[in-house]
Order: structure tokens, then sequence, then C-alpha cells
């Protein structure tokens, strides 16, 4: 952490600083230059945060030097961590297909939809079963008459079930039917919700918020983990900014930037990023190439019915372009495709559960 | 609605959109330019979204035109409203100051800060017991303790309470206590928590979100009246863009625009706008000069000693100068500055509830 | 400056800063943390920045702490600059309005609005003679002919003129016209045109990038500084951000942002940043209201056949409503309203000029 | 275009926008609904645009469907232009590397680079003779004694140039010398200049201002075409958003998005997105992998020396590596890297005409 003093600041002022740093365990250094002195400090930056050094006299900035976040940081952790969803990987080895439909809407539609994706190259399966929507008019999802299709949907493909809670009171309900929880990007801050899911026995997609720095989105990941759940995948999904011709815009560098940063898997959602169905195939070759460790797709059988984004899903002529990305490009940057569903007899372990829960 | 068609589109592609639209019972106007035709829809605007018309043949884009919420919308409802809380009007007519401690730390602190706001003007007290924060180590405030804190210093000061809620387990928990519920910018779009603060019969604070456009703001405020609670004040408090001279970007043009295509009062933050004590006079003065219906301002006795945000927090020195912006710039805009506190006897029964509540 | 090591940089790197910057003819001060060691620089932050330090082995980041801009920096210039316009001041003690129709189109046109710019309290006329536009297909201005009318609308009303130049080979030619040169929101970053203004003997009104840090528009008016023309006016014009409901998001708060940076005079363009012609006088009341030097404003006899930007024109209905404000607000600020235009007789000296120049 | 009525328009309103359109030469269609009535206009945009019809009585919004470019425009251009610099083609069945220093400061610092850029895949030399600047106090380029060295080792090396031109007056100049001229992201709206490369004979390479939308992009593109240049090449290069872990935000869809819009090449920057060099490389890969018909690169043989831009330039470890993603990675989209300059003897064309030019 380095303070900054404004040109007209005293002595006095510096000595000030100095003595509240060292009174709080640390130590401080002075740099004096001709029209400004910094101050340099080390010791425990969360004991000088509550120093309130920007409000002291002569001082006209902090600037803090190392990063907020710990448990998800790479400093202390250099190796890339890998989460497995259902016995699934994520991680710097593996390229992690997670498709699936929006919303469920009928057993029907999500199984088509599932093996849709399945043919897709897809090893995880994706369906919403509470949507929070911008409007309360829109369609808010069947609940847990759809927790329960997807479980089923789960059994009958092999596919771990990957689905949104939006709510602390129903991380119980949806962690025994789900095998990975997600925290939609208008909860990314949700922090009662991020420790809800800290508190599951379950991995955890954290969703970038759409208006949120990679730092803030590290932190947001810091509050689940300091809950004891260090199963946290990453996904960028587009952040807001002033293009109209996309409905957000996919922060490419985000992927190589996080990975950079942080121990965890990051991913990519090019259906959530542009919004439209014609730039899904693009931007998941482009996630590829640039190092993402999975990407999660929208896939509707009939995307004009779609309750929900039916305007980006992709449909049954999209799918062979995508397995044929899917099998062709990560071996080109040294990853393989996980195969569909954990490969093992006991894998239906998710929706075993999820049975249980719900009889 | 506007249904766009390319300009490669057939006559049956036109004529399918016609029949869906009719089949939905509404009615289709065809425009048929050199280069492009166009579909303008009229009828039920929900039912046409269920439709998924940008993902028909030929169609290129669908334009919305109608506004997408109704009940805090101005288009029936011309008068702006006036929503009293604990006995204090925020209104046209008004301009109504709510000031206090960001975080309540102890009972002293948040007394004397009442006793500040109070000098400047304010006729509500804002304090903080829940605190979203972005990062886990940093203070999260105390809890019902600091609920507890608030409804004394109510009490003793008669100024009714404004303070934040973060999660839908503990709204009744706050609505026991105080006199307005604040919904804080990270929790715009947190729809649990909305519908929650809907069905809670107090007043609510929506603040808006940090990247959230001013309809969107407006389409949150319609999840809380769609459970019947339409006692909401709308708080600008900066947005999110480039600028990284100022915490966020105060948007001083969202409160006109706001209260053109709503009804709801809207107020200003300058403290969290800024994030700078020299900047909350500055703004208080545009946000009263460009009709917001209110401000809501930090204020701390000891803003070095602040345990959250003490940078923006405004000191003994300011509120002289606070009081006089409060007294003599709102007439000009054709507004007076309410009373401190509720004028009748009962005024108290904010906190004789709380006190109840937590016996 | 302050030079951040990475965590395992080794003591030969730390070293190696500390040898380059003592080369350089600085001083280096190092602190050793326990996870990071950083390097504070005291000296010529310009030697320093030829180090390209960021690229040394074990760096992670530098930090600038000094501001990179000195002629128009208010670090050694502690009093805010007036500037004159044809003799119409605009600083500290003053609120000065500069109104006229976007683009001048006739003679006719012009002197109506020049006079309504009078009678809303205008002592300057602004008027476009070339014009910027987005689409090349948009009316692009008179030109030479646009300005010959400016000149005889300033010696027929004693409004001085402060007109747009777009072009370094024009400036010479706008100049023996007009009485400021302005610079717009597309030309901020155009450092030929920076660079011929600044060698033009006329003042300049320096518009905000419409993606422009309050620091790169602070660096922009550096360019024209250093070429020796210290009579500079910055304009706050509205920025780029998500917000779709006006037209630019009008960053108030960078008036007091940029005036505590910076000597110059800084002015408020309610017009261009909202775009719509029923914030104009909201917009222009909270610009007063927050400490502004003043504000430029569209305004057209008719602006349903204005031929650019008609949608934000004020209309004579407006024109009251403004001059009440322009009198009554700047008073509690402590500002004055100049005269329309300079109070001695040989005030047409710009025009008269003009028409040396142009015969 | 469609005109959207308030719902309080009376009658008259409506038939008075009918009889503008119809007095223009346009058609006009009214379909009027519950709530509100809106106008379908066919005809000549660019005439309805003269109208201002926003501003007439009874209308709230004007909504415009037709693109406002037209030259650039795939509508009636369907087939993917080929645009070829000294030889080189830049177009959908390519993926031309485009490489070299950021700013020329030595003949052997840019011939060195030119190798290095040889080695890596290039098949065109990058160099800026003339540097836009943030700080006029930051290293402002060689000017035509740049150029002469890009002539001489372009003469060298066989990879013709592409350089920046910052200024209407030096166009001819730097055409004398270049193969192809740069507009850069700061003068994209500095239609002077735009209108200068439009009438050279030389391609231009069109980067995206910082702010820009993707429309705005192609109306600065129409600019150019509108003098008779369609040698157009647009170069995605990083927007402006609140991000602040890259120097810019890569906005990865505007690739295809442009190219669905337009028939003009797309290619992009890594270099300037990111502005970090660990970023290039993987930036690169998804470049080519989103469909991108080139990539312009940095390349410094001695970062740490560079005056301008070191920490983004790529250094001879990093060589090796983008030559192997330029040799592999573009077969797989269906493209080939084209070779490293012309291939017939009487490829110096362009060397040969700055010769002449500065003898």
């Amino acid at each position: 952490m380095v303070v900054v003093m404004a040109p007209e600041a005293t002595q006095e002022d510096v000595n000030a600083i100095v003595q509240l740093v060292q009174a709080a365990g640390g130590e401080a250094f002075v740099s004096r230059g001709v029209s400004r002195t910094i101050v340099g400090l080390v010791g425990d930056v969360d004991e000088f945060g509550a120093l309130n050094l920007r409000s002291r006299a002569g001082v006209v900035d902090v600037v803090r030097i190392s990063v907020p976040y710990k448990l998800v940081s790479r400093e202390h952790h250099r190796n890339r961590s890998v989460i497995r969803v259902g016995g699934v990987p994520i991680g710097p080895d593996t390229m992690t297909v997670i498709a699936g439909p929006c919303a469920v809407e009928t057993a029907e539609q999500t199984l088509t939809a599932a093996r849709m994706a399945k043919a897709a190259g897809a090893s995880l399966l994706r369906g919403g079963a509470f949507k929070p929507r911008t409007s309360p008019y829109a369609y808010q999802g069947l609940g847990e008459a759809g927790l329960k299709i997807l479980a089923e949907v789960s059994a009958e493909t092999g596919l771990p079930v990957v689905t949104e809670v939006i709510d602390p009171a129903s991380v119980e309900l949806v962690a025994s039917y789900a095998d990975m929880l997600q925290v939609g990007t208008r909860n990314m801050q949700n922090f009662a919700l991020l420790q809800a899911v800290g508190s599951a026995a379950k991995p955890v997609l954290l969703k970038r918020g759409m208006s949120a720095t990679v730092e803030e989105w590290l932190m947001a990941a810091e509050y689940i983990a300091q809950r004891g759940n260090l199963d946290i995948v990453l996904c960028e999904r587009g952040i807001r900014t002033f293009e109209t011709g996309t409905r957000n815009t996919l922060d490419i560098s985000a992927v190589p930037v996080a990975q950079r940063l942080s121990h965890l898997p990051v991913i990519v959602d090019p259906s959530h990023s542009g919004g439209r169905r014609d730039l899904v195939v693009p931007l998941t070759r482009a996630a590829i190439a640039v190092g993402a460790d999975g990407v999660i797709i929208d896939i509707h059988p009939e995307p004009k019915l779609a309750l929900c984004d039916g305007d980006q899903a992709l449909v049954d002529s999209d799918i062979r372009e995508l397995a044929s990305v899917a099998a062709h490009l990560p071996p080109l940057v040294g990853r393989t495709l996980p195969p569909p569903g954990p490969a093992q007899p006991g894998a239906g372990a998710a929706p075993a559960r999820a049975a249980t829960a719900v009889s």
C-alpha cells in the first residue's frame, strides 16, 4: 500500500501517517520527492484498511498494491485447479462443453435438448428451473417441477446437471437435484446467496456480473471460498458497454486475465454474450482458441417456441457445426473433450440423490 | 411492436408473421418499402413476446414500442406520487433530506450523526446495519444490534429510519425496526428480494443498479409494485462508466428522465455517486436544482474512524454548508424542506413498533 | 512513481531497478514487505517514463503518482483563470451563457436565434459553419458563408462569436471571423488540430471527448497550452455510457473535478448531453448549481425545420424559463451574469477583423 | 422508419405526419393500437431525416430501420471484398498478418523488427512515423525520416508498408511512401482526414474509434468510400469500458457483426486491445478462430528500450509461438496465410514510388 501526500503536506502530516502505520504493527518507508512525498507501507493490508488513511491530513491518495482476495488467488496456489462436476472435469487439460435449454419447459423439450447437447459434444447439461428475468411479466421458470425434469433427463442421458439458484432459501432444494449450482450475472454480488452456495456441498458456476471488473468477480468467488467451498468455476458471459449491436460485449480477454490471477477454471457463455444465434459458433471457436476451460451453450429443439432467449438458442442444423468445432479445435490448444457424462457405472450419483430428495 | 423484415424476405415470410399475430389476437399492418418491409403490430405486447418473432424466417429485427412496465408508469397515472415515510413526505412539492452514517457502529456514533443530520436539514435518518460489501474481508455491519440502535436513536431524535435489507429472509426483521426498507444497487435485480419487500408493509427505497438503464430500474420497481407495494422511492446513485476520477458517474439526467416515465419520486445519493467528500455539497446543489425529490447523504462524526466509506462522509464543518443549501435552494425550484420528523405527537410509531418487536 | 515487484522478484531484480533510476538522475526508496517489495521513485517522471520499467524483470506494475499535465494543472497555479472572449469573461465570478443555433443555416435564422439568445441572458453567440457529422449524408454546414453570417449577426447584436473548427487547414480562416474557436468532442484527440488552435491568437473552447477521462481531457488542453495559448475553456458535454434514454450521459461531477485539477474555466453543454429539449433547462439549473463557469445552449427559431439536432433546440416558449434561471440562480452560488456583449463601443472588433480578412 | 405517437396524440397529429411524409415523396402506413399509434414510413430515409419528425406534435420517438450507410453495406454487395495492399490480399480466403514496431525509431530497429515479423508469418510491415499520443510530452515519431526508413526496410524485405497518417495535410506525403494508410482510433471521426484518405490512391486501414459503435465505424468508412476509395480494411482494436485489467476491451464479436453488415475485410489488433504482451498470442488465436481476415501486431527487438507501447510488444521468444499459431490455425477456418510480400520481382512498386517521391 502506498500513501501519496499532497504537495502542501507538512512534515507533521507525514509523521502522523508513519506513526499510525507503526501503531497498527506495520512499517512505513518515506520517499520524499521535489513536489510530493510518498509513504510505502509494509504489513497487514486489512489492518491498514481500517486506518482510513485517505481521510488523514495531507493525504491525497492511497494506492492498493496487493490483491484483495486470497483463497482464489493464484499467488499462493500456482497450479490451476480442476473442478469435477458429477465426475466430469473442468480444468486446464480439458475443454468441457455444457449445453441445454435456457429454461426447462417440458420433459420432452429438455430430453430432446439434452440429446442435441450430447451430439454437440457436451458432457454436462444446463437448464433453468428458476429464471431471474428483467421483467416481472416474463416467464419465471417451472421451479421444483423443472428440477425434477432435469434429474430425470440426467438419469436418462448420463449428463450431470448445472442449474441456477436465485435465492438463499432455495439453495438446499436446488442442491438436492443438481450437480452444480449456477449463480447468475445479476446475483454476482448477492452476498447472502454467495454465502449460501459457499456452504452447499456442490460445485458452483459463478457468472461474472455484467458490470463487474475481473477483480470484483474474484472477490465474489472469495465470498464462496471463505465458507469452505473452493469448487468454483468462473464464467465470462459478456459485459455491459455502449455497443448495442450485441446483447452484451464478450470480454474474451477476461479469460486469460482471470486465469493468470486465479487458480479457478474459467469458461465462456457465447450464447448470452452475443444474444444472437449466428454468433454462437464463432464465439465458441474464439473461446476455445483463447484458452477457455469450457463453454456453456443454449440449445433448444424449437427456438421459435422457446419461452426464454429463443433468439440465441442453437438448433439442429447448428449442432453438427458445434460438434465439429468441439472435436477439432481443443486438441490444437492441448486439450481434450471430456466424454459425455461420467465413465463409471456409479455415475448416476447426482440423479440418485435427487431421486431420494424428492421422494 | 414493429417487425422488420430482411431485404430478401419473401411474401410468404410476411404472411406468416401476419397470421401469427392474428392468431395471437392482434392486428398487423404491413408497410412495404423499396428495400424492406415492416409490420406494425397492435394488441397485447406480452402475447407477442411469446411468439419469438425474431426467430421467424425473414425477420431481422423486432422493435418494442410501448414501455414494458405498467404499475409504475406515468402513462396511466399522470400525477406524481407522494410517498410518506413515518409521516415524512417524499414527492413533487418537497425536497426531503435523508442523512446519517453509512454504517451503524455504536449507539453514540449513530446518535451524534443523527443530530448532525437534523442540523443539516434532514427529516429522515439513514444508517446501515446489514452492509453488502465487495470484499468478504470488509466490515459487514452489526446486524440486529444495529437495527436496535437505529430504533433507539429514532425514538430519541424523532427521525424515522431508512435502512438496507440484503436478504429476503431478513425482510421481516428489518421491517419490524425500520420505517423504510432500502434495496441497494447490487440487489436491484435480486428478484427474490424485490418480491419480499413488495410484500412488506413498509415503503421501499430502490437504488438504481450501477449498470442498469432507467428502463431496467423501472422494471425492478414493477416487481415490487406487482406484489402490492406501490410505496417506492427511486434513488439515482451513480452508474459505472470508464471514468475513474469519481467512484461512480452521477447520472443527473436520470432524475428528470425517470420522473417523466414514472409517477414515483426520485432522489439522489451524492455521497456514493462521487465517493468523495468534496463533491457531496456541489452534487447536492445540482440534485436540488435538477428537480430531485430528495437527497440521501452519508454523515459521520469522525470519518477517519469510519468502518465504511469514510472518504465520502460529511463532517461537522460541512454541515453548516449543507444546511444552508437545504434551506435556500429548494424554494427556488418551488419546493419546501419537510420538518425534521413527523409533526404529530404519535410520530414515534415506528420506534414503538420496533421496541415491541425486539422485546 | 512507484514500482511494484512480483512476489518472486529477486534481490537482483530490485537492484536493477534502483540502478536504472539512479542512472536516470533519480532516487529510489525500497520498501520490502512480506509478500512484495515496492520501490518509490523520486525525480523527473518524464525521464522515468523512458525507462520502460514495466518491462523489466520482476516488475508487475508501475503506478504513476503525479499528474501528467503541467501548464493547465492547478498544482502550480492555485487561482482559477478568467478567459475573455471578445471582452466577455468566463471564470470563477461569472456564469456566462453562450447560445445560438447548432448550425448556421440562413442570415435570418441566425439573427433571430441570436436575439433569442440575448433575451435568454446570453453574452456570447454560438453557431456552426463547419459541422462534423457522423453520417456523410447529413448536413455539413455552410462553410465560409456561414462564418460571414456569424460575423454580420455579431456586428448587429454585439455578441462575440464562438464557432467550431474541424481541420488544421481552416484554423486561420475561422480565427479571422470568430472570437473563440471550438474544438468538438470527436476532435478532442485530433492532435494536429489542437496544435493548430494552440498557435492561433484566439481563445479555445475544448469539448470533452465522448469517451475521454478528465485526465485525458486535461492532456488535450495541455497540447494547446504547450503551443503558447493558455486561453482555454473546458466544456463538459456528456460521455458515452450504456444508458440509451439520453443521447449522452452528462457527467456533472466532472465540473468540480476538473476545476480542482485545473485552473481553466469549465462550462457545460446541456443541449448535446441530453439530446432532448425537455432536459435543457433542468440540466442548465444543475450546471449552475454545481458551480459551472458557464453553459452553451442550442437555440433555434423553428426546431422543426432545423438542419441539425432540432430535437434538442430550445424554442421561444423555453426562452423565458431559461432567462429566469440565468437571472436568479447564479447569485445564489456567488456569481453574476455578464452583460450581453462587450460594453464599450469598439466591441465590433472581431467582425471588423473578419471583414478585413475576407476582403 | 417508424414514427411512434404519444398516447395523447390526436388524429390531427397523425394526419400531419402522414402529409409531411407524402409531401416528401414517401408513403405512410398507420397502425392504430389501443394505447398508441405508430406510422410506418416507406421511401427515401435521407428525405425523411430532414423532416425533424421527432419535433412534431404528438411524436414521442422515431425509430430508424434501414442502415445509414450504403457503399460499404453488404445489403447490395453480398460478396465479401478482397483488398490488395502492394499485392498482398486481405479478404475472406486469407488470414493476413501485419506486424512491426509501434514506432519507427531507427533503421536498424525497424529492419530487425521487420525480419522478426516475417519470421512470425507476416506479409505486411507496420510501423509508425507520425504518432498520435495522449500526452504532448510522449514520443511523437520521426515524421518523414521514419517514412524513409520504412520504405528502405520494405525494399530490403519485400514487405509492403502500413503506416499511420494523422493530418489531412500529410496524406499526400505519407501516401508517397506507404502501401496502406492507417487512420487511428482517435481519428475515426476526424472527417477531414477521412475525406483526405478517401481521395488518396492507396488502401486505408480504418481503426475503430475506442467508443464507436459498429454502426458509427461503418459510417466513418462510408466517408472514405464516398470520395471514391473503396479499398478499406476495418480494424477492431478494443473499446473503452469500465474494466481496467486490460488497456481496452477487445470486442471480438465485432468481427462477425461487422462482416455481416459490410463487405469490407475486418482485422484485429491484439496488441493495442489488451495492452499486455502476455495477451497478444491468446488474442491472436481468438481473432483467427472467430473469423478475422487478419491481425496487426506490435513487435520490437528490445521492448525495454521501446519509445512507444513497449509493454505490449512481442519479443524474440514470442515469435516462434506466433509463427506456429499463424501456420496452424488459419487452415482450420478455411484460410491460408499469404506469402511474405508479393511473389513477383516487380513487387517493389511501392518502395520504388517512394524512392521517386523523396528524391
